[in-house]
């Protein structure tokens, strides 16, 4: 097992990643032992995993709910009925919840903890690699509205992050590629050697080897720890992890969050952003961006890992529209995540207009 | 026109207080120039005090929503139309929410507010004696559950507050009085001459003098905000401040928020809590808490300021339960505030039981 720290001050709290944690009753106790909990899953984790938590929080007193499974879930109404829940259980300010599932029950339930009672603790359980990597660090909780994604929530930090490897290979293929969109978007932002190490061991992360996956997860919460430490409300550096995000939420908001997972939009979302890199070194006086070589071991790396590369053919203006609705616009101005380099992502606002115009049609046509 | 700032660091706002505020741009402009706003009011306010406030915002770009007016609809419901209302009105990270009306719609406003894109700006215009004096300090918002009042929410302060007494000159005499008990709560907990002077200017206030208005509005604003200045986040001493509350949120959750204005409960509440006070000085060594004479002062500026002392008659088994949802709670206990002296509340959840039980008795019926 290995654990990190996620240094917020007073909000700290530890991420533990490894094989069979769920049942492990001395991790929750540490922080859970002898509160009221009300365990939030859903229909799908919880006849795959919820026994095993229960093991594991055998010194607490629990209740459980279990929500409708799937991104068109994450509504203000499946919020509301965790709140009814956690009322229905009797749980107070002392209480806690625990999120049990993929991101989307992990964005509920904590959106839930930060408002009930104006805020409760919560510890994450998250079972896909997509939570293990992205929603189990940050603090961001939320969920859509039908106007656009994340459009509601709060930043709660949780009091700790349990990652069980072992739940991951229950997990569909697809959705174990789509963690990868994110652990790829972790490595381009900041890390080289970590690209290249995803180049090189991407067979055994996609057969599930424990030692590799543990050292992925462990590395992407690393790079976004202290990224998140530094910025823990979205000022400024935090935004670099909106890396493919803008173009991906895009994609989720115009076919509904019904066809495509979102480390599946990211991904393209990342190819995007790669394009818009290349155009904007192109265009600079001292060729400030990514070449064409680079934009091809992007586009090779996603593609090994099962990962789509075209968008839907929605149309560039379209596109741009559902960019606005983006909670990274400033002044009427999208702020964009570029690429300088593999593994040194900067935010900019001062891209040409006619790069992203060019970025767009190629990725979504006309 | 007095000014009071509230001192919360970086969070800091300014208070206005004084007649004709609403249509003073200079006023809004200071935070809201140029930027997007929508303000959030309820049909009633609407048609009263919109007119008058638009005048006050036209340096910046409005969208206007009306809420259905009414305790019975501080929903999630209604926070999500707020926030789907902020969407289609384009607002982003850098616009703003105003709140119009009295204390559910400032609730609900800010705490869409305080969840939309994680959290946007809003300002407080309260229209009622009751949110000017109380949810205009403090920075809580939220609305209730089935199960209960005010369990879900965010603390969120504002940008500012502006309160315009002409608004009061409209509001019906009975929400006039049910503001009252908040000044007579303010009273009671930190300042004995207030409370005497609440005593010689009864008339004057229920009579709006603008005077006597703004000198009992500022003072209120005063004590809380002291309170909310050393402990923002509930922790302790700011939980004084729910001096009556846990015995008015049972009256409240017992008639399903519609029959009882907050106001009244509070005030049968601080009764309440007057009866359990004197019942627990009674019964100490030292005779701690206040004497019969002092119930009787407080029982009769109630009554004088036409609000309610008697309690619905749910039997006191129903109360204690209902008080037990409170958000008070702390492992099972009740924590109450109570009087040592007028002007004097602490916290206590040492009362012996059958002192509450008495009480509860007293108040609700066997």
């Amino acid at each position: 097992m290995r654990q990190l720290t996620i240094d917020l001050g007073a909000r700290s709290y530890p991420i533990c990643i490894g094989e069979g944690l769920l049942a492990q009753a001395e991790l929750f106790a540490r922080v859970l032992r002898g509160r009221s909990v009300l365990v939030v899953t859903d229909e799908t984790v919880r006849d795959l995993h919820l026994d095993r938590l229960l093991q594991g929080l055998r010194d607490t007193k629990v209740a459980t709910m279990s929500l409708a499974a799937g991104e068109r879930h994450k509504t203000i109404a499946s919020v509301e009925s965790v709140c009814n829940a956690l009322a229905a259980a009797r749980v107070n300010r002392d209480g806690a919840v625990v999120a049990l599932g993929g991101g989307v029950v992990g964005d509920i339930a904590g959106f839930a903890a930060a408002t009930y009672q104006r805020g409760i603790d919560y510890v994450q359980v998250p079972t896909t690699l997509l939570a293990q990597v992205d929603s189990s660090v940050g603090g961001k909780t939320g969920v859509n509205l039908p106007a656009g994604k994340n459009l509601v929530g709060a930043f709660h930090q949780p009091r700790a992050v349990v990652s069980d490897i072992a739940t991951l290979r229950t997990l569909p293929a697809r959705q174990l590629r789509a963690g990868l969109a994110e652990v790829i978007k972790c490595a381009l932002i900041a890390d080289a050697a970590f690209f290249a190490w995803l180049e090189a061991n991407l067979a055994t992360l996609l057969a599930c080897d424990a030692a590799a996956l543990e050292h992925a997860i462990a590395r992407c919460c690393e790079i976004k720890a202290g990224i998140v430490s530094r910025d823990e409300r979205e000022q400024g550096e935090r935004a670099l992890l909106n890396l493919g995000h803008t173009f991906g939420h895009a994609i989720e908001t115009a076919t509904g969050y019904e066809d495509w997972l979102h480390g599946e939009a990211v991904a393209v979302g990342l190819l995007a952003a790669a394009s818009l890199s290349q155009r904007m070194g192109a265009s600079a006086a001292g060729g400030s961006g990514i070449g064409a070589a680079d934009v091809k071991r992007i586009r090779a790396l996603l593609e090994r890992a099962g990962l789509p590369v075209e968008a839907p053919r929605i149309g560039s203006r379209r596109a741009l529209e559902l960019m606005q609705l983006d909670k990274k616009v400033q002044a009427g101005r999208i702020r964009l995540v570029v690429l300088r380099a593999i593994g040194a992502a900067v935010l900019s606002d001062d891209y040409p207009d006619h790069a992203l115009a060019a970025t767009l049609q190629e990725h979504f046509g006309a």
